[in-house]
């Protein structure tokens, strides 16, 4: 069985080695595949979309995931069961988990694991991902039994992700920044066929205007297709649509913040 | 069996996954666990401190550090067998395992590797942890006799960690900065029932004076007990007692550096 | 079965991540090995001498490498079969691989993988690495035959990367600065056999030129051989010779880049 594990833990400490030395021991024939621990540290919305589109590639099994900035409060921690391949989920109740859970048919039961009999004793104040949810998700790796693992949890009672959403105005696709990465590449929350309905063609020039401001783009296949430091709108390797400036940074070009609206309009002819 | 691995390599270079190369040679179905490879370079204290924490968390097997200012150098090599869990720690002879060999019980048998029948040949003067340690860690973890790693060598030779203990001044509690991290966290060598004995209570404030200067902390259970800027006292994630500023640095604070003496008395009521 | 992973992906993103989870999907019983994802980014050279000294400490297996600079252009994605214990090399035809394929007798077949039947569907434009290079490394570590992972290619086509090479002039050894790395110190293209035919002998004093400046430095077992500030050529861990300041930067000291020429001479006596 497949545990994978997504933290903003860093790698630089032994937070994510102990957790690993944790599920060793009680799933000693788990694999673990580390999905990364460079989430920005408690941005659980980055952590969310990461999972997100990372889940898709990986093996059914137990996926783990921690960015908890309020751990030790009174957030709950859950392990939730998915419709699609039953694939379970374990972490904080925080958003981070849900977006990910409807990539696979949504949630269809779910526990609080506060009191799950898997747990280290005694939980400490500021640790929940070696003391909780690490021996948890090996636990359920093993075999243990879902409903088990702790108390049951209405799912409509868990705590969603707040997210913008792009939309159309008339033929105007008002679309928003999702995520921006460290190249200042931006990810947009615009569907591709929000994109055909605004009249926007691969191939074609976009303007992009924010705050009254615009910007010419191609809507490109790959950075190739454009010169260096032109703008380009293109499908990233995940098939989400993104902003990016070839070999430069699209964020600093056009000044643009998280959750920032765009709009998008056909250049003219 | 698992191997645990803890070094100051780091995760830039080849020296952590030829490690592993050569582990996975010598004994393809030991599974390896990476505690951290963050340690700062060449310090062996905050690498025995780290190793100490961890291993309580960690199965028993092989644990191989590598922390190794002085490799090629006098110097040894060895293992070291545990008391308790027949536990084995393999790296050098400068103080990095004892602390955490006498969390189980203290060491029962010791071979230094020099000449190990498990090293690779020709050991490189600047990679033992290459040549000598995974090696002959892999080779204990597929089974191989403690005994025949190495020569035998009196416990009571093995080079001890010098470390600063903190004590009791009629009913002022001395203790120092152990470590500090990246925080500027501190970590103190006091134990719980030095606290008791100081008078010190959980809830209560406490005076901490570095160098006759008086900083107001709180004995506290979470950081979100203080207000944002407030120095408080602290159980860690590991039950060591620590002075953290919340949202900000104790060390800065109180400008303490490693081993630095700190007096701790309770509050005028 | 073994297969090492080595790119210039970094461990912030999920990158590396992914490639693991699609491995786990498709070869649930192979064992990954991480030898480094800390190469600089789209520096095929680093890489590929890097994969050359790191093989021969890693098992027979599959290895699969990712710096992929012209990822989505014309390059071609290959596999290719060494003469030597099967080993079989995975990645982008771009130089990155023969060096270390040259190690282990050379090439005896070649693949190119562009319509392997083991790639994921659709292929991105820009990640290769997860929808061709990993899940057609996971196949082969699992059994699936080599000729039927890809299309024939010869083996005299492949790309062949380019680097300098040391020769003698006279009784002068003309070397190249070959790879520079965080420390200053500078790897040189320098045979054993090319400084003994040059006079150079360990222990004696050598002279180093460069662009006309001279420099003093002492050929050294170790670093612990010349004081602190002293040039040193040296043998590193892994039996190539290089220039290094104790506690220094010779790259800093000798104002040396990337493929410079070096003059190597005995000191007069």
């Amino acid at each position: 069985m497949v545990i994978t594990f997504l933290s903003d833990y860093g790698l630089e400490d032994d937070f994510v080695g102990v957790c690993h030395a944790v599920m060793a021991g009680v799933a000693p024939d788990a694999r673990v595949v580390d999905l990364t621990h460079g989430v920005p540290r408690h941005d659980v919305r980055t952590g969310a979309l990461v999972l997100r589109r990372a889940l898709p590639f990986c093996p059914p099994g137990v996926h783990l995931a921690v960015v908890d900035p309020e751990v030790g409060g009174k957030r709950r921690a859950v392990a939730l069961r998915c419709a699609a391949d039953d694939r379970i989920l374990v972490g904080p109740d925080n958003g981070l988990l849900l977006p990910a859970a409807e990539a696979f048919g949504g949630v269809v039961a779910a526990v609080e694991l506060g009191e799950s009999p898997h747990r280290l004793r005694p939980v400490s104040a500021t640790f929940h991902g070696r003391d909780l949810f690490a021996p948890v998700a090996a636990a359920l790796a093993g075999g243990a039994p879902f409903d088990d693992a702790g108390a049951p949890v209405e799912v409509d009672d868990l705590t969603p992700l707040e997210l913008p959403s792009a939309r159309l105005e008339g033929e105007v696709l008002v679309a928003h920044a999702l995520a921006i990465d460290t190249f200042g590449n931006v990810t947009l929350d615009a569907l591709h066929d929000q994109l055909s309905a605004a009249g926007l063609r691969l191939g074609a020039k976009v303007v992009v205007s924010i705050d009254g401001e615009e910007h010419d783009a191609h809507y490109a296949t790959t950075f190739a297709d454009v010169a260096p430091g032109e703008l380009l709108l293109y499908e990233d390797a995940y098939r989400t649509l993104a902003l990016a400036v070839n070999r430069g940074s699209a964020a600093e070009r056009m000044a643009v913040a998280l959750d920032d609206e765009l709009h998008l309009t056909p250049a003219a002819p």
